[in-house]
């Protein structure tokens, strides 16, 4: 792809104009907010297959009636440490902070914290909930099942999803160590991205629909299956994340969700959010100076051939986000005309 | 090898004999006979690596003074719904047991118990803790920080272990769904049952001490690497457990951990224990029903081509347990001269 097809536009722009769609399709003034801001966040950081890319996705969804704007997500039990919501097939996002922020009252008050969420929708980067927690001198989790496209190790039914989970953790003078990873070889993202961008995904990602790998993402994504992480480690990944988000708050797991391209139906997500106090557990100063250490010494250790740098978990992200609120936010060819189409759909000033 | 470089033995002898062993090194009668079930316990699911051949190892251990066998776990701090634990440079199996149970205690009085051990020793497999939780409604999570062996992405210092987790999830009809494993691609018990038995490893699992991936066991076990479960995500991952197991504890992380080896010194191992009491989300039986359910599923679905079976994790382990129960635990040679050996030191009958 020629630089020419990249331009680049201020998270500040992109944040109005994501916004200004979703409250225009229907979400409230202060959902719509968030919502763009997890977006935007997603693609500042760098993780740009959750972020702008998929507000083309919500907006199809709320259109044929898959999730439904307007709905907020009410308790249906709930204890002094956790509790389950009902998301109403809402919108992912709002749900999914709305029981973060639960989780974190829980957490400050008896020292853990954790929320399941049911009749959920797809809820952007599961690190945006996780590192709420963070704030609050907490460690933060989240996690979300997600719709069927992995079989158990073994097999070959569409039977999980890339069940992604992230950990969030506060440093001292470092910024946070961030795990967000899908319990796939890849999240479906990636290889959606990839098409878009003209480019080949490795052989170990996807299977195409009779089984055997690829390397082509639209052959991949018309039906292939994607592939646990390092094997069945993956698999049993995938498992304990649907029965914590899916089994465990009553809501859909395995192939109960609808299929990814369903898109007039719920989805029926459900997602697993939690806060743990650190100072139930040691003071939390000595907690990041501890982080710290552990950062320090993984940063100047000696380097393996081929490398030029050892980073953590959430550190490639960070410096993403640094350059990108400086720089802007790259937007490909395909993703501009998505929004400039979207822009005239709703009637909103394009971003371009 | 030859089917007679194998015998069977049945557990009770073994068990008999393991806590004989261990009350000679100096456990009193109830640490003795914990700690020989958690190894005969691992024999008689597979998972051999974490079984009998530890026997030998804590024996020396104890014999140099790594560990104490006397020492007790002490409570630090405690809130409501977390603790963290001394365990005094003890027996890693009495400590996880004393934390695990007060997890469940916890967790019984208000849905979430999670209890932090520093300064202790190896402990066996971590499933024999998650497991403890099922007995009780709950679902529970084990996990440990292990001597450094595996270098950060990137890297090639010796900084991360193969820090385990294990998750177990109790069923209605099925036995639990139990996942119990490291963040690497391997765990070094593993490479050293290949070498006793004469086998080779993948070359997926180990790099040689020059950094080159390397099949024979006895290079990988002179100073080599374990790699990370499916290369990043299993550095991430492994990174989490050392900063659960090990910062928040206040114990030991990194390489503040003693090498393997290294059998006088404490080995200043770090463990979590969490129990989630089931009903706190959704009624007991509803929970196992749907797991149930889900289990079913995924075992009657089509299968991968060259497969003729599709598991849940633990299935494998539950199988041998009834298999090996009946018609005893396999000792191969190398096994059979280290017990009759320690037999012998300890002035304990042999089993054999």
């Amino acid at each position: 792809m020629s630089h020419s097809d990249v331009m680049c536009v201020t998270s500040d722009r992109l944040l109005r104009f994501s916004a200004e769609c979703l409250h225009k399709l229907g979400l409230s003034e202060g959902d719509a907010e968030l919502t763009a801001r997890s977006l935007v966040w997603a693609s500042l950081r760098g993780v740009d297959s959750h972020g702008l890319v998929l507000l083309k996705e919500y907006a199809e969804r709320i259109r044929l009636g898959g999730i439904d704007p307007v709905s907020s997500a009410s308790i249906v039990t709930e204890t002094a440490t956790t509790a389950v919501m009902d998301a109403g097939s809402g919108v992912g996002q709002v749900a999914a902070s709305q029981a973060m922020k639960l989780a974190i009252e829980k957490a400050a008050q008896t020292g853990v914290g954790m929320v399941g969420v049911r009749n959920s929708s797809h809820f952007g980067a599961a690190a945006f909930y996780s590192m709420m927690a963070v704030e609050h001198q907490m460690i933060g989790f989240a996690s979300t099942n997600a719709p069927p496209s992995m079989a158990p190790w073994g097999g070959k039914a569409r039977l999980l999803g890339t069940n992604p989970f992230s950990v969030a953790i506060p440093a001292k003078t470092y910024p946070p160590i961030v795990l967000d990873m899908a319990t796939s070889a890849s999240a479906w993202g990636k290889v959606f991205i990839a098409m878009q961008q003209g480019k080949k995904i490795p052989l170990t990602w996807v299977l195409d629909k009779n089984g055997e790998p690829t390397d082509d993402p639209a052959i991949a994504l018309d039906g292939g299956l994607i592939q646990p992480l390092g094997g069945y480690k993956g698999y049993g990944l995938s498992l304990m994340v649907d029965i914590l988000t899916g089994v465990l708050t009553g809501g859909a797991f395995a192939d109960h969700l609808p299929a990814w391209n369903d898109k007039a139906q719920p989805q029926q997500c459900g997602h697993l959010l939690a806060a743990v106090r650190i100072d139930a557990f040691i003071e939390y100063n000595d907690f990041c100076e501890r982080i710290d250490e552990l950062i320090t010494t993984i940063k100047h250790s000696p380097l393996a051939a081929n490398s030029d740098r050892i980073y953590v978990p959430g550190e490639i992200e960070y410096e993403s986000e640094q350059q990108r609120r400086a720089h802007g936010i790259p937007v490909h060819a395909a993703l501009k005309e998505d929004l400039i189409t979207l822009a005239a759909d709703l009637g909103v000033t394009s971003p371009f």
